[in-house]
């Protein structure tokens, strides 16, 4: 998506300050080295405890300021350590990640996967929020691109049951292993640009 | 996606009271008779104009009542001679079916295109709404969802051309003949059903 990303950017005269990532993807490369190189002014971002490279390191209760507004940074851990949700409080959004995906989440059975950790994330950082909060998750497999707190409070299969009955599910789901993991956590650690690691 | 739709309607407690085609398509076939048959008491809508069967038929001007809100009925003709756009004044948004699509629009050269007849119907009937508006398109190619009066006022290549211009563009794209057309027009003419043809 990046060079219709940088089109879009420019056809509207924007900026691009920060390119943000949720979190090291297990399965697929992210485009911000390849918006810096379009877009030289922008800056990469990703969680101090990723210790992936980025240009802006960022922790649990950061603020990301752009324009006249600001993303707070949430730490969500489980499905890696680093995971961190963006809420917008003034819109009324947040960027999930892999934490919460639309009536799912993310896996918690390779990386640094702890199902229990992701419960407490979700539970604790994201169910918290105002129930007509929108939440835009990293994926979705049917064309869905948001849901809200309250639907994934009520209807999500996963997270609406206990926390043992979570973890049985998590160890459970059987899913193949990542295809692309083995190229795309190298590259993912320095941001998409490979060849940073030499 | 009627799987999908028809899961979330019931899931959300919600009641569907009508599936609103733009016009008939070429190249796919609606869903509104499928979801017609997992939630009976929605009806299906079309223009007049276009000559399809469905329960309500729409002509321009007509209004569309759903809660507490109301879409206008605006007749948009040019990719084919029934084509809608439905304005939802009140949110600022309008679903314009393939007459404009994010720096595109859809095709003149098959069914009952007329590229003039199309670049009139935008000018005078999409143009003509706020900038601000957003609008949503019937397809995209890259993933994209939105595009607003503002941004295709400015960028459509095509549609910011004069009328002259804008014709020469639609008859030289020299694109294959839609795949699916002769299944897909006369299943689109009974709503999706095709049973009802025999």
């Amino acid at each position: 998506m990046v060079e219709r990303d940088a089109r879009i950017i420019k056809d509207l005269g924007l900026e691009l300050k920060y390119a943000v990532n949720t979190h090291v993807h297990a399965d697929h490369v992210t485009g911000s080295g390849e918006l810096k190189k379009k877009l030289p002014k922008c800056e990469s971002m990703i969680s101090n405890v990723s210790n992936a490279k980025a240009d802006v390191k960022l922790s649990d209760g950061d603020k990301i300021d752009f324009g006249s507004f600001s993303l707070e940074v949430r730490s969500t851990p489980g499905h890696t350590n680093g995971c961190l949700t963006f809420v917008w409080h003034d819109k009324g959004m947040a960027f999930t990640g892999d934490a919460i995906l639309v009536r799912g989440c993310g896996r918690t059975d390779f990386q640094e996967g702890n199902s229990e950790t992701l419960y407490e994330s979700v539970h604790k950082k994201i169910f918290s929020l105002p129930s007509n909060f929108r939440l835009f998750p990293a994926h979705d497999y049917t064309g869905q691109t948001v849901t809200t707190v309250a639907e994934e409070k009520t209807l999500n299969p996963r997270l609406t049951k206990s926390k043992t009955e979570f973890k049985n599910i998590m160890e459970n789901l059987n899913l193949p292993y990542p295809k692309q993991i083995d190229k795309a956590l190298p590259a993912n650690m320095v941001c998409g640009l490979q060849e940073l690691q030499s």
